[in-house]
């Protein structure tokens, strides 16, 4: 229900956009949901963005500037001065503000540390400082902190008298003198227990905890599987410093499946879909640039049997199938194996036996495809031995595939690299290149 | 902290595992939190997972079961007894018994059905009949319902009454005597306020909420852009049947997220790493299938051009280049389209503004890569004319793979198939014959 609801303000946005209805506009963007507000804006071109973004409301915009792509959210900033940024950017949560900070004027971050409480300027200076993947970058400061010798009674009192909680509080953490982290209090054990026992009874002494410096990965990791709504972070002194809520780790699963998508192909996330051509065009070429280094590769191998195509066309025919199977057999097996390094199932202690196993898929699969394609060859060609060379062959890159889809993305995690980023690319290479090789070779060899 | 924690735990167990050391890994699976357990379990081969699985303690069968990917879950299934089953599983919450129930023998579910209390069973009976993918499915039916009419300190005094609340209580449900919905209270307010007034005065009237036919990307999409904890589920009636809790739509966020990167490989998210070869050979053998019909199909269109490469085999060594490049600035769009139809952001209105986007990032694209070509076939060949031809080829399918990068995926929603599963095997299909139909097409005009 809510997503259509949403598709009907969009569509009546739409048509007050067309017929420069501003009263309306702005109406409507009163209404919307900052998020909604932000997927219009990546929705519409460049110059319709300026004229919508001049009707949103100032203090709507700094929550739309955290939900917009990257790319988006660079034009917006560019057409907001200084004190409209640092008014707008103001009443968000410091990690919010963080998340931004990368994009904004140095003098906007100034003006908006000047305001803050002198107290929390610390804190403020120093959320800001952590990157952005990372626990300390991910946190927020609004923790709510008791004693562990206190009634429940007692925060309860505590409780009304600050008049509100933060959002997605469902735990209180309870500290020491040094404010060291002892424990935490969830709220549904303070609501539902008897007031006139104490904190320490309740509380949970060992609970998951982070320090700035835990990769947001695993903090979401960690969210995931201990169904956590928020976790406290702590300094190395096990000092309470902030705390990390769900609402951020869902965006950062969100982000990296994207991100995991979105790289294989040689595109960014943030790609936003109305930015001029010759940027996007920039940003896509150098990924074209390294394919066309790797499809040469692959046209220099099939140059180096220019004898035998000449002989024999058929092979210049057959030879792409081979290079395709393998390919996409290669895929196949690549995809299961970053997933599974991904999270964490397949590791150096089994990696062996996964090697093993794909080897034998590829070969069983090898079989049955190279069965099939001798078959194709054969009645096309009337050639049984040609049907037998291309079977050999593709059996041959279908185990090679097998192998590459294993062994890169191994290799790319061994020495740094992301696995979804270059091993694609290095494996159509191996499988264009081995496809040709074995078509060609042993065409060559047996054939003419 | 919380990963390295684990990557210890499991190092322990599989040394455990290697020497048969079942006291310590009893000890070791004690501790172990069920997700964990089902990483465990996930990461070793089938024959190790029998072993393992008889020493994991029946009261956590139950999560463990609800954590483990389809494949493996199987496994488990087979070894375990109807009684076995149904102690493991009765714990669990109602919602996730509606996930494993596909999977389960009907003498478990009729047995689970039977110890559920008389008036919970209805509701039991209803849950297990939605489908998984819907709101129906997702949901619990642990909700806490109040009155409009009682005052705050009433509230609470019930909830210490119930003694406990259920996970992931962030709002209580405000319903009138017929269990219509009025509105919610959140548990922060109930918590900040003044105990003599009313709920009525602080309940919010106008929640989210969903129907038990909202489709799960849905219920999703709502979760992350209002970022919720827990929602209300109604019926026609606009009666309170149950809530959704954010655990289970982070549980759908990444399955989708997985579901997206795995079906355009070709493999389900639901392949066990150890599956026996001949079952995963299987379950990958029909994407190999069609691709071999599709790299048929472009190998036929290179056969009619026989002649033009027997006359001039440079063609068939350059050939692939361009198929290859086309194949890739395609993928680079169709990816960019599948994810702005996926969260909204390309729609019927703007899909025109893209096509022409995307073109002319083509055809700038296009220009530079048939300048880069055209310089390394002369180089090699040392003939201008058949760089130009080339280069032309190149233009031309970079162009057309610009086209189909945008229409593909929109064809595909418009027909109701996943843009994800199909248009990337079409669309290398279109760059692969485009591709070598301009190349050879261009050549046998003007060359030969």
């Amino acid at each position: 229900m809510p997503q259509t609801e949403n598709q009907e303000v969009l569509e009546q946005l739409s048509g007050a956009l067309a017929s420069g209805a501003f009263a309306q506009i702005r109406a409507l963007l009163q209404e919307l949901h900052p998020a909604d507000t932000a997927q219009l804006l990546e929705s519409i071109p460049p110059d319709q963005r300026i004229s919508v973004w001049s009707e949103v409301p100032v203090e709507k915009m700094g929550e739309v500037l955290t939900e917009v792509s990257d790319g988006v959210r660079e034009g917006l900033l560019e057409i907001m001065d200084t004190q409209m940024l640092a008014s707008a950017v103001r009443s968000l949560d410091v990690d919010d503000i963080a998340d931004l900070a990368p994009d904004l004027p140095d003098d906007v971050i100034a003006d908006i540390l000047f305001t803050v409480d002198k107290e929390e300027r610390p804190a403020y200076d120093a959320v800001l400082s952590y990157p952005e993947d990372s626990a300390g970058g991910l946190m927020n400061i609004d923790t709510t902190e008791i004693r562990a010798t206190i009634t429940l009674a007692t925060v309860s009192r505590y409780l009304r008298l600050k008049g509100g909680l933060p959002e997605y509080t469902d735990k209180l953490f309870v500290v020491d003198r040094d404010n060291r982290l002892r424990g935490i209090l969830f709220v549904s054990t303070l609501l539902t227990n008897d007031q006139s026992l104490r904190v320490a009874r309740f509380m949970d002494n060992d609970p998951i905890k982070f320090t700035i410096d835990t990769p947001s990965t695993e903090v979401a990791t960690a969210f995931e599987r201990y169904n956590l709504i928020s976790a406290p972070v702590v300094d190395d002194d096990d000092r309470l410093i902030g705390r990390i809520t769900v609402d951020d780790v869902i965006d950062v699963i969100r982000e990296s499946a994207d991100h995991a998508v979105m790289v294989r192909a040689g595109v960014s996330e943030e790609e936003d879909i109305f930015a001029p051509v010759y940027q996007t065009a920039r940003a896509r070429a150098l990924w074209l640039g390294v394919n066309l280094i790797t499809a040469v590769i692959a046209s220099w191998v099939i140059g180096q049997f220019e004898h035998t195509i000449e002989k024999l066309v058929a092979v210049a025919v057959l030879m792409p199938i081979v290079a395709s199977m393998g390919g996409n057999a290669g895929t196949q097996t690549l995809t299961i194996v970053i997933r599974g390094l991904a999270i964490g199932t397949i590791t150096k202690s089994n990696a062996f036996r996964v090697l093993r196993k794909e080897f034998l898929v590829g070969g069983l699969n090898g079989l049955i495809w190279a069965l099939a394609v001798a078959l194709v060859a054969t009645l096309w060609y009337h050639d049984l031995f040609l049907g037998v060379i291309i079977a050999l062959a593709m059996f041959i890159n279908l185990i090679a595939s097998a192998a590459a889809g294993v062994l890169l993305p191994l290799a790319c995690k061994r020495f740094g690299i992301d696995p979804a980023l270059a091993s694609g690319v290095a494996l159509t290479t191996v499988t264009d290149v081995i496809g040709f090789l074995s078509v060609l070779g042993l065409a060559a060899l047996f054939l003419v």
